[in-house]
């Protein structure tokens, strides 16, 4: 009765964490949820009458010039035309799925990589490979072979503080991912949401802006650094791509909300704007350091992590591996929300023994406590 | 390089006239688009703080609650458990179109129907099997034998005021299909956007209110009668199907915008509601008996249609009937677009010589003017 994809339709472990984490006196570490303290109040006033009609697939014409304008400045030669606005970065996920992906068809991604991407990629029949991720990123050597032994001509990457690792490529790895793109014709996917919660002084200069050749689509959002209740993002791609991704836009939700888009162009042209982002990386930065403190004091013994440069998550490594996910139903019941590494690995390369906790939406008190009922539950089931 | 359904994305056709409606003077007798002066001001004292963070992907609880009781008064028993709420009626269309249809999957459309859900069901593979509309609906009995000689286990239909036909089945054929699709087991889609936009007496019950055994979603949007531009329309759906179109909402787009979730909640909650709708029916029945006139002194030797006793179009069928694509860029050029009738018919069951026009969106000045530009057109290609 129902499509084949159906059977790929994977768990509901997500939503039920993030369902349970709507509950009142949920300890969150579960989701990438913005603090809620640093959520901007809305500036109505700067959403003109017209947007209560229907608008252009491709996005508001004023919110596309400054994205471009934006993504110039980070290093991507683009211009307006290149970019579409999408009902938040899962949409760009589900267009770009959309564009490349039938069952069976081999791509790369790093691993582990962002749940609901590999969720995305796995329900349209992707065959995920991929390619283990180290402290300065993936190797552009191990690229290139797992590119030719599967014949991948897509590779979703997150280079700047990944999901779910924090990871930060370092700069020569960048060029040599963008190298190993281009000679191979291997299309690059480079997912860029966290770029603008950055805390320490590292390079985030885009691998799509060290492309020459190949085709790429560069993705972000206003969910991490301004509201993700407007679901607005956006794609910004390679001229080959757009005309077909514009028209598969159309056909899935014919454009975006409009309200939402003159938000985020409100926040994006906001004289503020650098003050209001100084701002959230100071407050953001000091909730790291805590729950980077308050891991030492619980976790200093039973696991390992790095401290992440930016982004909103850290990642830790259980010195015994056991598989996390057991530990969630009795973690949710003693109100305290998590993310088993398990489910971010494709599964051609799983792993166990990863936890990722985010550290901006729960208090400093809430961490402590939180952690410690973490620690009990890891202890008691590792031995 | 791209997956094999791009090469069923269909013509940009659709985009195109969209687009060039949205520059200044075009007599746009071509969308579904409100008439401007009858769009609300946004209330956005309604909206809570909260709606600024991540939201559940079934929607705001408020407003699913507040569908559900809407919808028991139109007659479809249900809880607010099987309302999912989805960023408009064309992303329902995209998750039962996942839900369904793989390359090669059979299903059953009305002839003609809306373009924008055949370029979905197509896009996803679907071969669409058109049931001719008569003045009362499709016949039970040519559907009963389009979906044994095909093995279809999925039909769209889109019974009150039908886009583009303006058809409103009678009560009798909403018995009898409804009867149909319970014998067959045929899984019921109706999309209903149009029902508040009644201006005659007609039955409008839904299909899914008589239906008793089979599967069924029922769809309808806040598009028509409140704001297109916030993007929020919902699917309710027997238990069977709810856990899958949740999760592939999720995989699609996480959740949709809170603030347009929130308008639609103040509209649909509003003590003003059925004020407001008194007021847009009559507003709307004007505009729809000047077009009528106006049709009737430029196209009365030239074509025929039925008044439509709701909706927002008129179809014309030409008595000689010509490609009325062909017309199209010549009318783009002077500042009038309409759509086409080929587009609204299954590759299937081709046929010429129609043309959907919108009557809410012109002023009686530029319908009057828009018209004789058009009827020349015709006049000239006719011969």
């Amino acid at each position: 009765m129902f499509s084949e994809r159906i059977d790929r339709l994977t768990s509901s472990l997500v939503r039920d964490i993030l369902s349970a984490t709507q509950q009142p006196g949920m300890i969150s570490f579960a989701g990438g949820l913005p603090a809620p303290d640093e959520l901007p109040v809305p500036d109505w006033s700067s959403i003109p009458a017209s947007a209560a009609q229907y608008g252009p697939s491709e996005g508001e014409p004023a919110l596309r010039e400054a994205i471009a304008e934006h993504a110039r400045g980070v290093g991507i030669e683009c211009v307006a035309s290149q970019v579409l606005v999408v009902s938040g970065s899962q949409q760009g996920i589900d267009l770009v799925s959309k564009l490349f992906i039938d069952p069976g068809t081999p791509m790369i991604t790093e691993a582990p990589t962002y749940l609901a991407a590999l969720q995305s990629f796995e329900l349209f029949g992707a065959v995920c490979h991929g390619v283990p991720l180290g402290p300065e990123g993936i190797d552009a050597g191990r690229l290139r072979e797992v590119a030719r032994e599967t014949d991948a001509r897509l590779a979703y990457v997150i280079p700047t503080f990944q999901n779910p690792s924090g990871t930060c490529y370092s700069a020569e790895t960048r060029s040599a991912v963008a190298r190993a793109a281009d000679e191979l014709g291997l299309t690059l996917f480079e997912d860029d949401p966290y770029r603008e919660l950055v805390y320490d002084d590292v390079d985030r200069t885009p691998i799509c802006a060290r492309l020459t050749k190949t085709s790429w689509v560069y993705q972000s959002s206003f969910s991490k650094s301004f509201m993700p209740g407007i679901r607005v993002g956006y794609l910004i791609a390679s001229p080959d791509l757009m005309p077909h991704l514009v028209r598969l836009k159309q056909a899935t939700d014919l454009h975006t909300n409009r309200f939402g888009q003159w938000l985020a162009h409100g926040h994006l042209t906001s004289p503020g704007l650098a003050e209001r982002l100084t701002h959230l990386r100071s407050a953001y930065s000091a909730k790291r350091d805590a729950m980077d403190v308050a891991l030492g004091e619980h976790f200093g013994e039973l696991a390992e992590w790095s401290t992440p440069p930016g982004g909103l998550f850290f990642w830790l490594r259980l010195r015994t591996p056991i598989d996390t996910r057991a530990l969630l139903p009795a973690m949710l019941e003693r109100g305290v929300a998590f993310m088993p590494g398990e489910v971010f690995f494709p599964t051609t390369a799983p792993e166990s023994g990863y936890m990722r906790l985010n550290f901006s939406h729960a208090s400093p008190e809430q961490m402590d406590r939180g952690l410690a009922i973490l620690v009990r539950a890891v202890q008691e089931t590792a031995g």
